[in-house]
């Protein structure tokens, strides 16, 4: 987007013309997440009232914890989202008008209330994350701060490196390693000169994660019991477990980690989509017998880490040492279908939506 | 016991006709250990072969975990003991007749083959922890290394202050506080000046642990729901939790837990005398959403610290900054009932069996 079309976008928000898309909560889903508990409603676009600025959204991360939200609450996680608001989520996009300090027409901004195309912000977030400048370029374009340089890819890094402390020899095992986090989890471990273990849901992603990502070994977790399956790729056992997905795999991951293991718990898909409770690991005990360690974590509780990764990832990205891995959905309109399938495992890589008029290559 | 006493054991040895019993895992448990399941035997006491020293036992400890080892084995956790076989656990005495470098007729040693009135020891322990001499002296008898100067000692302090990470202004929550670890976390986290809270199985065992202990607050568990008394006494939440039972009191604590809070997993008492599978903390998730870090550890995985340890925990005996409470049973033929009511719950504080002709204050 160039200089004048900001400037022209800027004059139809002033205008008061200007209509935008947004992706509401219209139902609290009970078990899996179906199209009708969302809506997608056009609004008003208002112009930013002093001290805001108005950002015309490009890209759109797509994040299973979103469903989380659309709970009733309780789990200790971010509060629900409100009937009738919209959804809140990763998004990059532009300036297109502003009255607030720091934030001036065709910056790039990263920030969380995606879900919507035109998005009015403050810069202290106004209990969001505060939206950020990011640099923009042909080699960092938008969308890579929906993916390897935003959240997605702090998530990885530390939750493997701080979060996991990883060992000089560990053998590491990451669960939905063909998803947004996963990839890059088996990846940079493998960088780091780690024998690296997957699971994914399908054999076509079993196939990638080897062959592509570069795993050392891979099995489909629908095929037999988790526990068979990593018994068969692990025999010397695991030092590191990366869970994405809670459930079964986190107690056949507490089977086989060896004395002192770690486990970095940083998701729980297969629990998002239900409405029952779930059940912890029948196993936990194994944890005093072996001296386990597991620990929680969400990539803003490191957010000092932020510059010292960027350096990392950018290094690695432009060395061509990592690859990232993306599904692109097309417009608002199929942002609900977006985290539907991401929810049901049909998805592979990063989820993201490109917002109408969103840079093609991004 | 004297010099002369001690070398006439050792001749009684010599000619053969020394006798001892042991406790014998007679049948495997299903559920509640009952005295059926145990059996004392009298046997030969042999002559110490080359390499090997022979112990009177004066003290054993008796701890839940032995349960553990009654079963089929599969969690993790040490080797299930073999039927017809004595059981293991820590015990204290004098050595009577040594053909093993290092130990002497009259040493104190501090060892793992409990549950038997005399011991054959080999240094390097055979399979077991190695024995090692202790200095018995008039403050410091034998006993204080079945309580708070051996591993249950070793267990609160590493547990509180290295496995949970003990912080300054850390709100403390211990379960089992009346028992032989609890009642030392009590103590020592009052005593580096936190806000301490505990929980026990009776109203008496609550007031001693507030009156004796100085906690700040505790609850009986069987009054009503695990969270709801840790809500009513933590309104502002928890920063460490302590934990000795598992089950509900893990999802209790885990709910009140304040971002980056800590758990040591040092037992689950509330699961050993049960067949079936424990189910692990339902909320387990809310790890994540709060950067929690769980666990498990064992004394022995930080024996490095034994020596800082023990300083720490004389000078505080002697300054009478820690109490100890004890529940002693006499000679061996009541270990097995020691044992079924600690894991009843009907003890309180650390439980020892005194053998026949240990020292009456050890």
């Amino acid at each position: 987007m160039n200089a004048t079309s900001t400037e022209n976008r800027a004059e139809v928000c002033a205008s008061g013309n200007l209509r935008g898309r947004e992706v509401r909560l219209k139902s609290r889903p009970a078990n899996e997440l179906r199209p009708e508990h969302l809506e997608i409603v056009e609004v008003d676009v208002m112009p930013p009232a002093p001290g805001e600025f108005l950002v015309r959204n490009s890209w759109m991360s797509v994040d299973p914890a979103v469903r989380i939200r659309m709970g009733e609450g309780s789990t200790g996680y971010l509060a629900p989202f409100e009937l009738g608001e919209p959804l809140l989520g990763w998004a990059v996009g532009q300036v297109v008008a502003s009255s607030a300090e720091g934030f001036r027409p065709g910056d790039h901004v990263l920030h969380q209330l995606g879900w919507r195309e035109y998005a009015s912000l403050v810069p202290d977030g106004g209990g969001t994350q505060p939206p950020v400048l990011i640099e923009v370029d042909a080699r960092t374009p938008e969308r890579a701060y929906m993916g390897p340089l935003g959240w997605v890819g702090l998530t990885s890094y530390v939750g493997l490196l701080d979060v996991a402390e990883l060992r000089s020899g560990d053998i590491v095992f990451v669960s939905a390693a063909a998803g947004a986090v996963g990839s890059l989890v088996v990846q940079i471990a493998k960088l780091r000169g780690h024998r690296v273990i997957g699971s994914a849901g399908s054999a076509e992603k079993v196939a990638f994660v080897t062959d592509r990502l570069g795993a050392d070994a891979a099995f489909c977790y629908r095929d037999r019991p988790v526990g068979e399956s990593l018994a068969r790729v692990a025999p010397d056992g695991i030092d590191v477990y990366f869970d994405n997905v809670g459930g079964a795999h986190l107690e056949a991951a507490l089977d086989v980690l060896r004395p002192r293991g770690r486990v970095a718990l940083c998701g729980a898909i297969s629990t998002y989509d239900t409405s029952g409770v779930a059940s912890g690991p029948s196993n936990l005990f194994s944890a005093v017998a072996k001296g386990l360690t597991l620990r929680g974590f969400m990539a803003r509780m490191y957010a000092d880490r932020m510059t010292q990764f960027r350096a990392d990832m950018r290094a690695w990205l432009q060395d061509g040492r990592i690859f990232y891995p993306e599904e692109v959905f097309e417009g608002i309109e199929n942002a609900p279908r977006a985290l539907i399938d991401l929810l049901a495992g049909a998805t592979m890589g990063k989820v993201i939506v490109r917002f109408e008029g969103g840079a093609p290559h991004g």
